[in-house]
């Protein structure tokens, strides 16, 4: 059953990516705050299905993908989780403060010291990067990547492993091995190359004849996610 | 246990249920796009709580209500439901216009005969007025209100029952009596009037120390929504 899921879906490419989002923007109407809210939420229902309540510190980049990251964290401390961010570089768009003043609004603290927050977590979150990234990262998050990848600690990465090529997968060998995967509105191609214990799909937003040509599986009831393997 | 939780909980009068609107996006920086799809979120996953699956008609009012309510009609299709729409006076402003472009991409009928779409429902939404409401319903919407008060279908409001006064209740005698209500962000003192058989709370996005200043409850897991008795 779950094999015959991951066997319908079409894993996509950067550039489908990137076109399925202007497609639910630009054609469905979509606003960016609603893609972000409920893709996030299904980042904190995912974890929540796997992870027991405890700590966890959510690494944030500087784009939307960092953005889905500051909604699961303001989920996961609705959950019961205690939750902590690490966010060395902090955009000034009004879309990013609004979601930062609302992390503020839910007491979830900013942390400066990466090495000592891992240590204090459970579980850490790799919101660094999504499905635009290209390249190698640069300074600052050189070193966040090489910190995730230097913890036995579970890593959670969402929609794309950070450092791993959207379509080749972990072609620099950056060594990220994330325990689970949210692949978020479709999997990614890099999704091949996942070999943690938990690959979720999450972004219940897709209209039908969109989900019908991914190849997307029916969510179960009103969760926001839905397990792949 | 139930008892419990309403006792606990303040009931908002218009005064107050408008400041904490305010509060919300001024000072702890939601988008109303955010509020209202966690809002509309928890007002479908209310009704797949309750209601098995089958033809839902929901009828919009011209505001934020009427935003939530194309909101909640969006996640119902993704649940499942068939779903209609009566939206007799559509704003022109970019927020409705998205919603009701994404129940477009839904395929979610507008329907313009409201008697023959009643009949065609097994649940019928009220999502007119909410709690900036005040007065008596005018064209069209007395017409709706009529037609709501005279089916024995079951009637779920969204927040406060459409005509009813925010915090006095039915005082003009409208004669809604709503099967279901789902009190948003916290019950409005019109709650206190309610004889339903399901009163349900939604919008879990309250911080911490305002969810504990209007003594509400803690939402279960990972649910987007409460049932209050």
């Amino acid at each position: 059953m779950e094999q015959h899921m991951l066997a319908n879906i079409k894993l996509l490419g950067q550039k489908a990516a990137q076109a399925i989002d202007v497609d639910l923007m630009a054609k469905h109407g979509f606003a960016i705050e609603q893609l972000m809210e409920l893709a996030g939420l299904s980042v904190a229902e995912s974890i929540a299905a796997e992870y027991a309540r405890g700590r966890v510190l959510l690494c944030i980049g500087p784009g939307n993908n960092g953005g889905d990251g500051l909604v699961a964290a303001r989920h996961l401390a609705l959950y019961g989780y205690r939750v902590a961010l690490f966010y060395p570089k902090q955009p000034q768009k009004d879309l990013y403060r609004g979601l930062l003043r609302q992390c503020h609004a839910f007491q979830i603290p900013v942390v400066q010291d990466l090495a000592t927050a891992i240590g204090d977590s459970d579980v850490i979150v790799d919101a660094l990067f999504g499905f635009s990234f290209a390249g190698l990262p640069r300074a600052p998050f050189d070193r966040v990547l090489e910190a995730l990848c230097g913890t036995d600690k579970p890593i959670v990465s969402v929609d794309v492993p950070s450092g791993w090529d959207v379509e080749a997968g972990d072609r620099e060998g950056t060594g990220l091995r994330p325990d689970m995967l949210i692949s978020l509105t479709a999997p990614k191609k890099c999704a091949a190359g996942f070999k943690g214990r938990f690959h979720y799909l999450g972004g219940r937003f897709v209209p039908p004849e969109m989900a019908a040509s991914l190849g997307l599986p029916d969510y179960p009831g009103t969760s926001s996610c839905i397990r792949l393997h």
